[in-house]
């Protein structure tokens, strides 16, 4: 059972750390369906993810809950059963079937929202939100305060150290995700357009019962694989070398993150491969550094480093490696970020982000903080060869001295490699929660497996 | 190209059909992406059908479509450029290729809509607008008239009738919807889970270029089928003999749906034969009517006429047709409407349902106007077992005379079968845009071929 509980008293604990103890409760909405304009459809209902972690309850529409931390009673309002809709979809959850499959001590229905607040609110207890986004006019959104920073805190810091309950959630978005990439890898002969890949990454999630990905697949290949937030995904594959598949499957709410490289026709280019190797080589070294107390920052620095000394090596760059460093010039190559926070977001709350970093190396990095047991990040370097990405230091004369175009020429039709897996923090070191394999030589044994079938292996009808 | 400047003329001759002509132009906002609560990731963006039906621009968040009457010019407003984005996602659409790809006189950026509209407005041209929602706290919200009823009539009454280019992207739709049904039929060897009907439905639409469905798979098996609205898509089919799937592709946001049942293991049951032929019969029939000037309503009667025959001859009912008409009792087994009109919505606009109607048996039927050429409409009847369905009935001695209860009992386990196609009127009658079989014989031997091939057939790696 997800630990609903537990998560509401690991709030608690955080939340008066910060402050001296009062009766105070916890009251957050779930999502509600919204009706796209003008249409009796809704769209996909997301649930809040704040709701979620105090809750354990996805798809239904209209919950409640509130936690009352002076009593360490937890109550989920369910809505109000809809006497129409059951002719349409069944009977909806009971309140005694939901405090069996939910661990809450109560479940009441949404129409005694507004008494059980008053109550608690006229017998002095301060009810915190997050927000009122889902109730703005209802007769209770009078009774909570939205907002509170030491909430706020208190939320993001138990939802960052994950117990054993989500990791194991966590291990299985992975593991859908594993699968969901081997059946892209192995699916070539089918795979004529990004959008084919698409189609095969989706289809296997939602065949292990992922119907929502933990977000929207970027399926690129070529010189498209230097658009970082590609979202096109319908471009011929013909006459290209590289693919760039980044994709993860949600399992209950829990994401997945991974992003996988592998050439088109199963061997690897010369230049495909040498870029290849060196993403792997920012990737390996920084995973020997993930361990409780490393400081993100420092991991990230490394992964410029050994970018840097990769791209010596290749003839990209000329120079002093301690300048290039300085220069801030591996941003045009690698401008994202090492890694972020992975959890009930994909892109999961409390890394403390600076987006104003005036050092433009840090502006896009998710994770200011040391890491710790219980956190799970990405481990994600990159490098892209983008006319967008290099434009500004080809035109300064600080950067573009550093820079040999013409050698930088020869790789633009890779388009980029990103290699990206989910990592638990352990007490010890840290625990690779991808399975997939990033090893080229497999990659390409698995690729040419698939593409030995031929069209005849694969049942694809249209 | 998208005629969107034949839409917004067709809108024209409509508004000014019910009011004399002044001087006035139509504003609207094109649909926005939208963060998720407290995380950096939007959700799907769905274009604003409004909009779209002005300009054809879908997948561009945050675009404004004006057309003024009086000199017949259509403005489109591009998102300002976000220089920041672009590192991220590449160059945007420039206003010169906008103006070469959409069928509009001028396109601008966003940053002067506010000039645009004041002068418009200052010149004494009406500005009306179906909404505000995606601007309100703009600058130039206090130049636009929402929610005109006379522009509303005239957007509706325009998007009621399909011209030539809708209707070839309504082919597309069911096209690619048809070959996703086959493709469903015949992967029985893998399907053993709703879930996998649903991966296998969607994995074909996506594969063919739509990556939106029209709507959410409704996907089945066994007494589940009487569940109007199911959406778990998530239980075992071991031991069930009935699956229903209501699925449909989006083709540039034009809707397809399509629903199909089938036997699972690719033989009728006697009784799932018995309720597919009088389904089928309901359809038959009501297809026949289908021609401009027919009135929706008859033809919905009819299919209840017909469901009353077969019921009668199967022995489900007893008594007087004529009386178990009158009855209502028929809407227990069939409590939906017959259609519903079809287009960039898959419940489209101007059908005029009336859903307070005191007859229950039209209170669901989503057309209440005489059919005209260019519609589309769904032909859709349907018969479900379903204890929330019958148990007014039941209780009811006006109607519970007219059912044999122990009859009836011997066909909860088929759950229900719809029979669905999307049918365009025509000047003559109507085509069927609907192409895969619903002939019972048709889909045995789909599915039994299918079956024939074994799990070897398919390429299903996990």
């Amino acid at each position: 059972m997800y630990p609903a509980k537990a998560h509401a008293r690991k709030v608690t604990e955080h939340f008066f750390s910060k402050q001296s103890k009062t009766k105070a409760a916890y009251f957050i909405a779930g999502s509600k369906l919204k009706l796209y304009p003008y249409c009796d459809m809704p769209g996909p209902l997301r649930q809040n993810r704040y709701f979620y972690y105090l809750s354990g309850v996805n798809q239904i529409s209209g919950c409640y809950i509130l936690y009352q931390t002076h009593i360490d009673k937890l109550t989920l309002f369910l809505p109000d059963v809809d006497e129409d809709d059951i002719m349409w979809s069944g009977l909806p959850l009971f309140p005694e079937e939901a405090v069996q499959k939910y661990d809450v001590d109560e479940v009441l229905y949404a129409s005694v929202v507004d008494t059980v607040l008053k109550e608690l609110a006229e017998s002095g207890t301060k009810i915190f939100t997050t927000d009122t986004d889902e109730y703005a006019k209802s007769s209770f959104a009078k009774y909570v305060i939205p907002g509170d920073k030491h909430f706020f805190y208190a939320l993001d810091e138990a939802r960052l150290i994950k117990d054993s309950f989500e990791i194991e959630l966590l291990r299985k978005a992975a593991k859908i995700t594993d699968n969901s990439h081997l059946a892209v890898m192995s699916a070539l002969p089918i795979e004529k357009n990004e959008g084919h890949i698409h189609a095969e990454f989706l289809y296997h999630s939602i065949r292990q019962g992922s119907k929502f990905s933990a977000y929207d697949p970027i399926c690129c290949s070529g010189p498209n694989c230097g658009t970082l937030h590609y979202i096109k995904n319908d471009q011929d594959m013909a006459g290209k070398e590289s693919v760039l598949i980044d994709a993860g499957a949600e399992w209950e709410c829990y994401a997945a993150d991974v992003t996988r490289c592998f050439p088109i026709n199963g061997k690897w280019t010369k230049e495909h491969l040498e870029i290849y190797n060196a993403v792997l080589d920012m990737q390996t070294q920084c995973m020997a550094q993930i361990r409780p107390g490393a400081q993100w920052e420092d991991v990230h620095f490394l992964a410029h480093k050994v970018l840097i000394k990769n791209f010596l090596d290749l003839g990209i760059f000329v120079g002093n490696e301690d300048e290039i460093f300085k220069s801030g010039v591996s941003t045009c190559f690698f401008p994202h970020g090492l890694g972020h926070l992975l959890g009930l977001d994909t892109h999961d709350v409390g890394g403390r982000a600076n987006y104003e970093d005036p050092n433009k190396m840090l502006a896009y990095l998710r994770v200011r903080r040391p890491l710790q047991a219980g956190m799970v990040v990405t481990n994600e370097p990159g490098i892209y060869f983008s006319p967008f990405l290099m434009a500004p230091a080809l035109k300064d004369p600080k950067l573009n001295k550093f820079i040999q175009q013409e050698i930088v020429d020869k790789y633009m039709y890779i388009g980029g490699v990103r290699i990206e897996d989910d990592i638990l923090v352990t007490e010890t070191g840290h625990e690779n929660l991808t399975g997939i394999t990033s090893d080229p030589d497999e990659i390409s044994k698995i690729v040419l497996a698939g593409i030995s079938k031929g069209k005849e292996g694969f049942h694809v009808i249209v």
